[in-house]
């Protein structure tokens, strides 16, 4: 399969797109690995937000065919002792700073192995203090996609860092609850909570009534944006698989003041 | 042809580039294709901007080689009962929704064969009612990259949706009326009129001397911005094919409270 | 060497990414050496901003593997007389308006051989005054990609435009004066000096022991950022080779009310 075509490597960053941050990234890459496909999944996570960045690679990796690598570079601890991780999955590998940024993944994936990056000899010389993300995890990244084992680049940890983010909870009036874990451009409030979540703590699907955010009631339910009318507050079942919560043409966000972390309950 | 290079899909969008839109995307359309070269022409159409998108695809999508692929995904009617539709012209495909942003593709080309998608085996499963972009039009264009033909995936189709854009029209004193068709973000004013639009109304190739919009008159015809003086308002045959309205090294469209839409005459 | 992989091409611009200019040239590009992996450095270079576009590239260029094509288009003179150049060094070739934008370029590599572009024949046609990046400078780079030799665009010259940039001083008192060449997305400060300046200047590797920048003496020098205590102003090594000047956590840039070009002394 290697063979076959050119070895694909997203890429995810806080580094926004006016420096020269990415593109040095990439001459890395295309150096150690001739031929990789780069995908931008984005650049434009807030600086050194790792919820953020856990919860957009968490909506995009899985679309990418096997064999992807994706690197992941959001690195508030960059230079100090923290480490380079490599996630395996069944499909995929993930090559980040192990800061918790790859939770979500950790969370759907079954089978995850979690390598401590050790084998220096692979880093770009001399390392950058402040710029890991070139000297340390695009060289890594790019000797996998060009068929390194991974095995090979350190040792299995079980202790990698995970975000503290709260499970989706029963609450004693029969109630769920979970949080927003992500406010989109659109200002749409997306929520912790997945149907899997659901079937996972009452052991059957049930679709939930009525979300309960900040103090307000939405008991709307709509499959998509134009079956509600302008402004109106309504749930939905999003792209990402997490329900959401809507207004038509409006920032849901702001007409609630939601804010992530807030918890949100659901009525089924 | 197909086999010696890798075949090219654009990617158009008002997704902007913070969220996972973009990403996902372009994994189902690795998934799909491998090895496609995914080229983007713009993520920042404004939200649901249709004439903005149809004038920015049609600004690029004649310098890129035979056969490629340009995939559009501004949708304001997502979910809702709008044709996914594909247009093929004498060199390249377009696979969009049926909402007039292949307005202008539609005016350039001689040769139009559309067709609307009714083939569904190809969707990505489940369909997002708020994603068609990932789990419709990405597959889509994924299919006929790599050689699907299009009349495999539905019927033909002549009644698809035109922007309702005015033509140029020759007014009772013999001026030429036309519009305001894009603000770049320079503040350049474009208009909606190029050379052959004069030409087919007046039967032969016409200079215009003077452009009024907005009460005022501009009576400068330059080449290109350096020539004329700081400030100074003129006219310019702009890189696009439409004349345009500018002013050195300011905004235009600010100094004349210039808007989308507006009526422009030409003095011939 | 050039059979077994895609040619590679970095693009810089000032073109943004709302407008149709990034996604045309690309197309001239696939048109011409199809196949070419195009790599984006930034299209948000400021308007007009040749010091910056220098400044972006000299930080990127030397991680790419070797027969790149960059291609900067910064170009206030569009359509005036200013020549295009292509600059040939060890391993890279560079395609440019003849405007200084290579400048960092020049003063970084040992073997320069700059070529003013003559052969008009390779140019698009009709070449729009507006935008010699589509129809002059997209083709000449993507007719070195595919391996036209340089020698066949033009004449070699050595009267290349360089920017204006202050060498590195040495002062009565000691010191030595260089400039603020970069001020950074995150408020970071940096300099004109690198080691090898220092090293040029004073004969021996010397470490700056103070940095004194309008009227402030910054006398902590870091590893990197998590060294510092938050807001603490702090002088490092960063990552582009040249020294800056930054606070943690805070745009160093606004608390010493910095701007480009102002000079910077150090104490060794």
């Amino acid at each position: 399969m290697r063979s076959t075509r050119a070895p694909v490597i997203t890429f995810s960053s806080d580094f926004g797109e006016r420096e020269y941050y990415v593109g040095a990234v990439k001459g890395v890459i295309l150096s150690i690995c001739p031929g990789a496909q780069i995908v931008d999944l984005t650049h434009h996570i807030a600086s050194h937000d790792l919820l953020e960045a856990a919860f957009t690679l968490s909506c995009a990796y899985s679309t990418f065919p096997p064999r992807t690598v994706h690197l992941v570079v959001v690195d508030p601890g960059v230079g100090s002792k923290r480490r380079a991780i490599v996630l395996a999955t069944r499909d995929h590998w993930f090559v980040a700073p192990d800061n918790g940024v790859l939770s979500l993944v950790y969370r759907r994936e079954e089978v995850i192995h979690v390598v401590a990056v050790e084998a220096e000899h692979y880093f770009r010389r001399p390392i950058a203090p402040t710029f890991h993300g070139r000297d340390i995890f695009a060289p890594i990244a790019a000797q996998i996609a060009r068929g390194l084992e991974v095995s090979r680049l350190g040792s299995p940890v079980t202790d990698y860092v995970r975000l503290n983010l709260p499970p989706l909870e029963k609450l004693a009036n029969g109630r769920l609850q979970g949080i927003v874990l992500h406010i989109d451009k659109f200002g749409n409030i997306i929520t912790s909570v997945t149907p899997e979540d659901i079937r996972g703590i009452l052991g059957e699907e049930r679709t939930p009534v009525e979300f309960l955010l900040n103090g307000r009631t939405i008991d709307r339910h709509c499959s998509y944006f134009a079956e509600a009318a302008e402004g109106e507050l309504f749930s939905l079942l999003g792209s990402s698989g997490h329900y959401e919560i809507a207004a038509r043409q409006k920032p849901a966000a702001r007409i609630l003041e939601a804010k992530r972390g807030m918890p949100v309950q659901l009525k089924l």
